[in-house]
């Protein structure tokens, strides 16, 4: 590339795959890119294009001349250009629009209709669709013609007059079967498909349950109207435990490595100063027992304990919770047998830590007496105990009642299970306050 | 089911999908499985075996007769079988394999020969192989024999006369082509592959960007040996994704809903312990204040308030770097970029929060005067500035000097942060003890 020879460059660059042409031309300082857009047509370049991120996207898009971008965009695929242009200002998305042929801009609109993370907003229109009376060698005849156009050529979809899905050929089949057989015989009738507006998430279950390569996205009417493959899911799937992981820590899109430390202390800031306010709401859970603490201040010590061992069992319980959620492996078991479960476990744990408590704090802090033991055991056994289930059952409700799932996060399970734990350490210390010695 | 009508049932479940079958039996009560394996011949009993986790495998192996058993192994594919025998008892999983036919025996002890989580555990011996002499014709022909048998027909992978890989043909590729073309022509040279030892997430990171559909296993000779396909890789993606969540939680392998409580008490109860022998530690880190805290109780108020905050801003963190770390997009900004902007959004959030504190407290604890507010505060804009560098470092630590990342788990660096953050509020406490009002 230093050396500006052109074809040297070209030769080596279109023989790399799209992968390692997108990578490399993310590494490149930005003075170098609009060489990119000398030597590599549109058609070449909306390639790479297309596996840029959005942010990197828009850059590019104001780096290149207008009559480029739209022959660029005319030859990328719908529902990439649709994920764009979803993406930037609406009166800049038109525009663009404006400047694609009329048939793709109609395909990238009516994709744009789809609710976010829906399966309609997932699908590509780049499908195959044939008759049940084609026969096999037919069929491979169109598939010859169609095959280098479409998103996939291993799953044809079999439609009838009415372009309502029927059936489903995969090649395989069509390949081991006679030329002069029917697809009618060939295809199976039992096709898996999804509605548009099924949730993204499910359709990548789907996908990934039934081992599929795509599936087929159809109306209410069982109309076909695109497929989603499973190179796109398998982004949504990473996608998804992306967005896990960020309801989880309260961290809310905040995992998103490409912004700046300002927008990341913004996006996060909202949760830390909500969480800080619980913590004084904590505070104040404590503030009510001053009159205890002030007479037996030891008591002090073992806030962080009852607060950690609270919080710990609590986010275990979670992480259960959220999982099973997240890859439905309940369906079988059902939920009331697993929140059992997590209750049981609770009883456990928080069992063998009350004896653990009891057996070393009276060696560690004499001066507290059996009774000190006593008071912090029964408070961590009742703790554990309340914390698991309200680290199962929350998550639960959440789903149920369709809240904001941030509510199921550790830390919010973290602080509703320390404020629960400091009540009932302090009010068994509080009752027990004559018979501890001072 | 119920009225037994063996050929109702047959024709019935026949039609179903295999994952749909598999869901049926698991649903089942015990004591109808046998009907089951009376119905069912051993190859179609053993589509749903593979379908059955490794513990219900377990169970229905003990209910069924020896014969039918072993017929069944000889119609499962190698890889669900290595991935069955390596949960189950050596002596046992000898007699399975002498059993079952020498040929489909050694395949699988091949597989089980691989380490676990590499390419080579993962893959499947059942593709297909051309050579780069044959023509697109030929290939056809030979796909019509094989085809059925093949995990994938979609890739077909050309070797040598030394079985080393030396290009790849999508089935889409010789669809198109004319069929006296040679495959020397049609195939690509540029072919993605993995070698046997490689990591399983390695190569679903691979299979994924590439958007292939299944990724060639090699030897270090470059000779072909196996296949690792698509939905194979969707599983170790989740699988992924959820041991990032335990190691996360510190929930280790107890995010598994199939498993009693006591077993999950048993898994869970280590960490648990553990964590509160450090609950123990920040005990003690108080208890050295403790003459501080007698002078001035209200001190003791703010601790969860100080805790919490350490612990969400680290957990946040933390977050940013685990995900940053699983889906490799630090690769192009860099680490320390990463850590940079952690720290930076650690100074603004401590310093948000420590103007909110210094203006609420006053009012709520007007009995501490600015001082106390001044402690806080200050206490925490340096807290959360360590609590992001504490849970933005380890992570990355942890991961180059190849440690537990139970290490890096959420518990962990909050006890840390916990302690770091309590260190900081009292010893600035204890050093402006004489300006406090009491």
């Amino acid at each position: 590339l230093k050396n500006k020879d052109k074809n040297v460059f070209l030769e080596y660059f279109l023989e790399l795959h799209p992968t390692d042409q997108v990578e490399l031309f993310q590494q490149l300082y930005k003075d170098k890119r609009p060489m990119f857009y000398e030597y590599l047509t549109p058609e070449q370049f909306a390639e790479i294009f297309q596996g840029l991120e959005v942010e990197e996207q828009k850059e590019v898009v104001k780096e290149l001349d207008k009559t480029y971008a739209a022959s660029m965009f005319n030859h990328m695929q719908a529902d990439d250009i649709a994920d764009f242009l979803g993406e930037i200002h609406e009166p800049h998305a038109k525009d663009i629009l404006n400047a694609m042929e009329k048939e793709e801009a109609d395909e990238v609109i009516e994709l744009m209709s789809y609710p976010e993370e829906s399966a309609g907003a997932l699908m590509t229109k780049e499908f195959i669709s044939i008759k049940a009376t084609d026969t096999a060698s037919e069929v491979m005849d169109h598939l010859r013609k169609k095959g280098p156009e479409a998103e996939t050529v291993y799953y044809l979809y079999v439609v009838d007059a009415k372009d309502k899905l029927v059936g489903v050929v995969s090649l395989r089949d069509l390949i081991v079967a006679q030329l002069n057989e029917t697809i009618e015989n060939l295809m199976s009738t039992q096709v898996v498909s999804v509605e548009s507006h099924t949730d993204q998430e499910e359709v990548a279950r789907l996908i990934k349950d039934y081992d599929l390569l795509a599936a087929p996205v159809v109306t209410s009417t069982n109309e076909l109207i695109g497929i989603v493959t499973v190179d796109d899911v398998m982004d949504v799937l990473e996608e998804e435990a992306t967005e896990d992981f960020d309801d989880f820590t309260a961290a809310k899109g905040a995992t998103d490595v490409n912004i700046t430390s300002f927008s990341a202390a913004k996006r996060r800031s909202p949760w830390i100063i909500m969480l800080m306010f619980f913590g004084l709401i904590t505070a104040g859970v404590i503030g009510t027992f001053e009159e205890t603490l002030e007479e037996i201040v030891i008591l002090a010590v073992f806030i962080p304990l009852i607060m950690d061992s609270a919080g710990n069992t609590g986010t275990q319980s979670l992480a259960v919770m959220v999982r099973s959620l997240a890859t439905g492996s309940f369906e079988r078991r059902g939920l009331l047998h697993t929140i059992k479960r997590e209750f049981g476990t609770g009883l456990m744990l928080g069992l063998i830590c009350a004896v653990v408590l009891m057996i070393v704090i009276p060696f560690l802090y004499p001066e507290g007496g059996v009774i000190l033991a006593g008071i912090v055991g029964v408070s961590i056994f009742l703790t554990l105990s309340v914390a698991t289930i309200i680290g199962a059952v929350v998550p639960v409700a959440i789903n149920k009642l369709k809240l904001d799932p941030a509510i199921a996060s550790g830390p919010f399970i973290t602080t509703v299970n320390d404020i629960l734990g400091l009540l009932i350490y302090f009010s068994i210390a509080t009752a027990l306050l004559d018979y501890l010695p001072r």
